[in-house]
């Protein structure tokens, strides 16, 4: 579909809460040495080079990094969060929403389906249940050759992860793309989309401070189909739907005038 | 399903802004006697008898009659506002928005589409086109003997309606049951149901404080099958999705060990 | 939905292929005396009791049971099989076909996946993975008080049991009501409901000739369940949806001069 | 999603009947010159440029002109038919339905509702309501910002048109593109996707062998939209989903030996 070429790259914004990275800085240290936003955004520029700009915005900045700027030039934005949900602004989450109502691409990762955006997004409390027992995590694809799913084996591996089961209080995803597994035999909807207004919006489960998952090479890679996947069309407008009044009517006499004469109102026609 | 009984008639609360009926006193007095909310709620009741108790609530109540002993003991909820949304407080919108995820069924009406509550549980703009002109409106079912569309004609004519047209800004309905037309050539997708959390939500656009509507024979079965539909499960708990932490898992060590002892991890199957 | 009453049971065609019953006496003798279908029946008749009439039909049998007679008097009919596919007569899938698309209900069990029923409504290849192994199954819930999860625990768990893995071709359902996991990491999407025509369809896929997972009470549960959720409309006139050639048009004169005679077409709207 | 480029053009086959153009020559030679096919390739050709290799096919050629050659290089295939669906061989009705299955995408166009294809991937009658009067048509764009919507008014007039309308039976689209409407009041859900297997499958209404609709900008536009959504992903390698036996567990001893030793089955987590 052509999203992006050379010549238009497509505007990426990785928006971290940054502040494991100071509460559990040594654990961090060794995992995101520059923050787990640093890592995710690295992925997504290596493995989509020039058709991405990317860059990244977090909570301690002016606006949380988003403001009318930031938002206006970004074609998707990716949003991790966990221990700071409360913290973001409510004026911010309120632009960040119309701005996905508007054609903005949205992924949401991991423990950001707390967060005050997926949940306005949603509708419903997006509660789960989950377990921190080193875990090994397999994501099957459940819907071939979906875009998101390009590359990726059939199931992901990923050794090292927190459980994520069902039920998954979301409403019923657009589309299901990924399924996970988890040994204790829990199951989660971990990849599924969603569109809002213009906007397309991914879930995507993988992913946890505690582990070096944003490091794994099909995370990286489902991250970065996801992104070109949420682009906005080439041709977006950026204008939220909005209210039309009074629009004159599209048919006109002359069109009521062409239909065949032998047909009239209340003459019945055969089955 | 069952959902109710002569001996547990399903308890539906209509509730009405109640504005209109003063502002627009006269118009109203002669459409709608005893307000619009009374006028739905006779149609339920009369069309479900004992399968129902109805009671009515208003704006100007305190809570708005939404008290937590009325939610509380609220099976489905109707709803009906158009120049009052702003002033329905967030606290009880947040109620309502809480049970509706924990089971209660809710029926969303004409320009209810811009209410709080279905702008919450829905996610996006709800805006639209419209345009006041005496109308007549034709509704199709599109989803045959979906008991929603129990016993209507195909199409319903409602001569005297405000047009309402696409683009209608909803995330894609879980089911499609009804489409419009209207003279001027525009569509609205005016039956759909989703689900959130527990609860079951459907929407129904014809009914306008302007004409007589909700006395259309066609318009009250339509009302009165989604009472029906959007009835709670007879062995609801009302309880909200929540998360569940830390469960033990659930397969066992007994478990593993019954797999069939020639089948080891690594040894590839033939295809 | 008051599908049935004592007054008017729904009738339940249980349908078995009745081969492994011979071909694997021994063991299927132990399992299930009278037969797979003999069991489902009882299931069946045993939880819902007086709402319904239940009566099996078998490949061997004339027409394989499913007479025009007992067609037009099926409200609900469920399908299991497994060896003998091929075997069913083309011209009775069409009459079984024909007969969903009217309105009848179909339950398709397990290995039946691979049924010209299902696969002919379906349209897809239907395939999955699969591994013989004894296995553990956890069935979850991810569609809270769904009618067809009613009164099942979250998960489910059946001690021995063929694993069914992703990818499961089919057609996104239309609900995705459970998914179910096995030992070896596997996924599969085990219960789905999809509407063809004015019929409903419910795939559930635990229950292998090699098990006793019939007896299972919360298998027999969900199909009690699932055979309600499938009824048909009370009023259903078992027609199936077919061409209306030439209707008169239903927007009359009439109802183009009501429009408010200050709207002329190509007059614009204000935003 | 970089389906094509310079360096690799998708392969596009336009099927036609290729039979009104000898029973109706006279009107058809004013319409459509050398047949509606050749004039739905040319728009595809116009629009797409070097996007696309565009070659057409025929029923009287051998295999309809759909050879293993033929197939196993089209990327997209489109379908127009009408009086001739029963001439239609049904091994090659199987051969495109499995190609569709392995991932060659479909448009399916106006009275090719009926097409033996469109049926078998369907599993529904697709029977409608139709009404040949030369009426207006406007298609009302109901997903915006989606790719095959791109480019197009909302809504596209279209003068000169048969009626088709509700009920359309289908299974329910995995997306709801457009919907259109008539003068006589008549709607219709007339852009509709679905999956099927690995393949994208879009039904598009306009367009009739009366009218030259095919010539019209806004439905070349939307044809050439739907080619470019439909084509398969640069890395198909066309193989139909299929079953897989016997696969070993990809859950290992290792893998649940690192769940956390605190964690015991049965010892229940704290909500």
């Amino acid at each position: 579909m052509g999203k992006s070429t050379q010549d238009h790259p497509l505007n990426v914004t990785v928006w971290g809460e940054n502040l494991h990275e100071f509460h559990d800085a040594e654990h961090m240290a060794a995992l995101y040495p520059q923050g787990m936003h640093a890592t995710i955004a690295e992925g997504i520029g290596s493995l989509l080079g020039d058709q991405v700009n990317v860059r990244t915005a977090t909570l301690d900045q002016p606006e949380h990094g988003l403001t009318d700027e930031v938002l206006d030039s970004t074609g998707v934005l990716t949003w991790w969060g966990h221990m700071g949900h409360d913290r973001v602004d409510d004026a911010v989450v309120r632009k960040v929403h119309d701005r996905v109502l508007a054609g903005m691409g949205l992924l949401v990762l991991h423990s950001a389906h707390f967060s005050k955006i997926f949940k306005s997004l949603m509708g419903t409390t997006c509660s789960l249940e989950w377990r921190d027992s080193n875990d090994t995590e397999l994501v099957w694809t459940v819907k071939p050759d979906h875009p998101i799913a390009d590359g990726v084996p059939h199931p992901i591996r990923i050794e090292g992860q927190e459980m994520y089961g069902e039920l998954f209080d979301i409403p019923e995803p657009d589309e299901l793309v990924f399924i996970s597994s988890f040994t204790g035999g829990e199951v989660f909807r971990s990849g599924c989309t969603w569109r809002r207004g213009k906007g397309k919006v991914f879930y995507f489960s993988p992913g946890d401070q505690g582990y070096p998952v944003y490091h794994h090479p099909d995370v990286q890679r489902v991250i970065a189909n996801g992104v070109m996947w949420a682009a906005p069309s080439p041709r977006a407008t950026f204008e939220r739907p909005d209210v039309v009044s009074q629009p004159a009517p599209r048919f006109t006499a002359e069109d009521f005038a062409r239909v065949a004469p032998g047909m009239q109102a209340g003459q019945e026609g055969h089955r």
